[in-house]
C-alpha cells in the first residue's frame, strides 16, 4: 500500500484536469475527443495508469468502458464513474470531472488509509457524447446488455462504421455482449457539472440529483394552405405558422406553471419559405422533459391534446412524431441519502434537484441503485469552451464522492 | 377597315388564351415564360401579329415592351395592359388574361364599327414578375421612367445578367430612358384575375380595384440566449422563438381586426436550431399590407411599437430592418366610375376591392389615371398550374374592358 499512497500525493485535481484539457484541444479554443480516436485512446491512458499507480487493476471491457477495480473483498461492486469524450469543442469539465473526481476520490481514501470492505470499480464509459457517430450513451448502454446492434452500423461524418472504428483499435463488435457487467454493481455514484444555472444563480455549491428526467421528442408538421400574402383575407387563411405559434407559446406557459417540466421548440421552419406566401405547412422539433413518471404521462397526454386542439380552432391539420420517449430515471433513495450525509460532513448543506440532461446515470440507475451530485456550472453555460467551475467547487464535488464512496463500501 | 372586321372574328379569347398557355408549357404543368427568354418573345410576337391584323401599328419600346396603336387622333391615350411573361410554372392567366382581354376587347369595338376620339393603346409590359433576374415591374417602371439602371445588373441563376440578355435579343440598355412613354397616357386600364378568393369565395363576378395595396417588407431578428433545452428553467430563459411567435400572433390579431390591412410571415429559422438547444436567435419575414394612406403609416408605427413591448416583455432584443415600403396606389376615381358604368351596361353590380397583389398598375398609377378590374379566381389560386377563372368571367371581363375603353375614348 505504501506506493500507492505515495502515488496519491503526486496528482491533484486540478492538476489532472489541465492536463486531460491538453489532450483533444482545438485551435481557437475547445475540446474535441471523440469515440474510438487517439485523443480519446491518450487521455484514457493516462487515466488508467494513474489509477494503476493508486494500485488499482485496470481492464477495458468489449465496449471500450475503461474500468479501474479496487482490490477488496468479494461482494456488489460501489462504483464511481463517467465518461471522457466530449462534444465537439466541448469544454474542460464536462464528464471528465466525474472520472478524475472520482480518481481523486480514490486519492483522498488512500490518504486516509481506507480499506474497502466492497470492491470499488472507477469507470470511464465510451461515447457518451455521441459526438463523433450520433450514438450517444453507447458504453454505458453495453454495460448495462442493452441491445447496441443498431449502433454498431452507425457512420461518422467521413463513412466509417463504429464496428470498423473499433475493430481499427482491436476491438471485437461481435463480442459486445461481454461488456454486459451491471449486475456486479451494488451502487453507482457519478459527479458531474450541473450543465444549468440553477446552483451558480443560487449561490449553492451541490445538487443532489433525485432523478433524471424523462424526454419526450417530437417532430410537428402543421398543415394548412399555402396562399398569396397579399390578396387572402384573414378569415379565409389557413396559416401553418400562425398554428405553430400558437403551440409553442402553450408549451411555454405549461412549462413555466410547472417546475417539473421543461419543453423547448428549437427547430422550426415554414413552407414554403416565401416572404410573400402565407406558410402551408410549418415543421418543428418539441423537447419535452419531466422529471417524475406521473409529470412524464401527464405531459405526453397534454401534448397529444393540446395540438388537437389548437389545430382544430384554427382549421388546420397537425402529424405528431414521436422520435423518442426515454421514461425519468429516478436515483435510489440509499444512494441520495449517503451523498446528503457525505455533504453535511463536509458542512454542506446540498440542494435536491432533477438533472435535465441526460447521463450515463440514466443507463446504469435502470439497472442498479444510482445517483449523481453536481456543483455548480459558472453561468449555467456547458458543452462550450466558456464551460467553467471553481476548482474549490470541483474539489468539494470529489471529497463529497469520496466520502459517499467511504460509506457506500464500508 | 374591311380586313381589321374580317380578322376580329378569326380569333377568340379562349383560342387565344389556349395558344398562348402552349408557349412554355412545361413538361409536369405549368407555364414558365420569363423575362428575354424565346418563349416571351414567341407569345408576344402571337399578339402583335393579331394586334397588327386589327389594323393597330405595333412597336417595341427600350425596354422590351410592346405596344400596338390604334389610328386615332392625336390626344392622351387610354392603354389597356397587363404582361405576358409568368411565374415558374405559373398558370394560363395571370397576365396574359389582361392583354389578350384587351385584345379581345378591341376585336368587340372593331365589330362594333367602334372609331376612337383618343389614342387607345393596347400593351404587354416586359418582366412583371421578375422571375429570372428579380426584377419585377421592370417594363412598367421603365415606361413611367423610373430608374431602372440597378436592375440592369441584376443576374439570373446561370449569371446572365439583364444587359446581356437585352443585347442578346437587339436591346441597347443604354437607351432605356427612351422608354418612358406614360406622359402620352390619359387613362390607363388593366384586367387582371383576382388571385384572391374574395370574389369567387362570395359568388361575385366582378371586381372595381379601389386601390393597390402598399407592402411594408420587414426583415426581424429576435435576440435572445442559446442554452441546454434540459437544464435551463423557465425563469431563467430567454428564448428568441417564444417571442417570434409572440410577434406572429400579434401580427395576425391586428390583421384579422382590420378589414384595410393583411399580416404575413412567410420565412422563419430558429438558431443554432438543435432539438435539444433553446432557440438564442430567431430570424424572421414579415408582409405588411395595407390598402390606404392612413393604414400604411398606423402599420408601420404599430409594428415598430409591438415587437419593442414584446421584446421588452420577453427580457429579449430585436433589430427590424426594412427591406421595402411601398406606399398604397389609389386607383382613379373616373376610371372606377367608367368601369362601373360598362359594368352596370352588362347587367353586373361589381364589387369594390383593393389589391393585395402588385401590379404594373402600380406603377402607371402613381404617374396616370389608373384602374383595374379583376374576375374571379377558383379557390383564389394564382401562381400555380391550377389558377383558373370560368371562360365567361373572361369574356365579361373584356367586354366590360371593351365597353371601358369605349367610354373613355369616346
Amino acid at each position: 500500500m505504501t506506493t500507492a499512497v505515495d502515488a496519491a500525493e503526486q496528482h491533484t485535481l486540478a492538476g489532472d484536469l489541465e492536463a486531460a484539457a491538453r489532450i483533444g484541444a482545438v485551435d481557437g479554443g475547445g475540446i474535441s475527443r471523440f469515440a474510438w480516436t487517439p485523443e480519446l485512446v491518450e487521455v484514457t491512458q493516462r487515466v488508467a495508469a494513474e489509477l494503476e499507480r493508486l494500485g488499482l487493476a485496470v481492464e477495458t471491457d468489449a465496449a471500450g468502458n475503461m474500468i479501474g477495480r479496487w482490490p477488496a473483498p468479494p461482494g456488489p461492486a460501489v462504483m464511481a464513474a463517467s465518461h471522457l469524450d466530449t462534444v465537439p469543442r466541448g469544454g474542460p469539465l464536462d464528464g471528465v470531472l466525474g472520472v478524475l473526481g472520482a480518481v481523486e476520490a480514490v486519492r483522498i481514501l488512500r490518504r486516509e488509509g481506507f480499506e474497502p470492505k466492497r470492491p470499488i470499480w472507477i469507470g470511464s464509459f465510451m461515447d457518451e457524447e455521441g459526438s463523433r457517430f450520433g450514438t450517444a450513451l453507447f458504453g454505458s448502454r453495453a454495460f448495462c446488455g442493452d441491445d447496441v446492434s443498431a449502433a454498431l452500423d452507425a457512420r461518422d461524418p467521413d463513412g466509417i462504421c463504429v464496428r470498423d472504428a473499433m475493430r481499427a483499435q482491436g476491438f471485437d463488435p461481435a463480442r459486445i455482449g461481454d461488456a454486459e457487467r451491471v449486475d456486479d454493481v451494488g451502487a453507482y455514484v457519478e459527479l458531474h457539472i450541473e450543465q444549468g444555472p440553477v446552483l451558480d444563480s443560487r449561490g449553492e455549491r451541490l445538487g443532489v440529483v433525485e432523478a433524471i428526467c424523462g424526454v419526450l421528442g417530437y417532430r410537428v408538421v402543421v398543415h394548412g394552405e399555402a396562399n398569396h400574402a397579399g390578396t387572402t383575407p384573414s378569415e379565409l387563411r389557413r396559416d401553418a405558422l400562425v398554428g405553430a405559434s400558437r403551440i409553442v407559446l402553450a408549451l411555454r406557459e405549461r412549462a413555466a406553471s410547472r417546475p417539473d417540466l421543461s419543453a423547448t421548440v428549437g427547430r422550426i421552419r415554414a413552407l414554403p419559405g416565401a416572404t410573400n406566401v402565407i406558410p402551408g405547412r410549418c415543421e418543428f422539433t418539441v423537447d419535452l422533459r419531466a422529471a417524475t413518471a406521473d409529470a412524464f404521462a401527464g405531459a405526453r397526454a397534454w401534448f397529444a391534446d393540446m395540438v388537437s386542439a389548437v389545430v382544430a380552432d384554427e382549421a388546420l391539420e397537425a402529424t405528431v412524431e414521436c422520435d423518442y420517449a426515454v421514461p425519468p430515471t429516478p436515483m435510489a433513495p440509499q444512494v441520495i441519502e449517503a451523498f446528503e450525509a457525505a455533504a453535511l460532513a463536509e458542512g454542506i448543506e446540498p440542494v435536491r434537484m432533477a438533472s435535465g440532461a441526460g447521463h450515463d446515470a440514466m443507463n446504469v440507475g435502470r439497472r442498479a441503485p444510482a445517483g449523481m451530485i453536481f456543483v455548480p456550472s459558472r453561468g449555467g453555460i456547458s458543452h462550450s469552451p466558456q464551460e467553467w467551475t471553481a476548482t474549490e467547487d470541483c474539489e468539494l464535488g470529489a471529497r463529497v464522492l469520496a466520502s459517499t464512496l467511504r460509506r457506500l463500501a464500508s
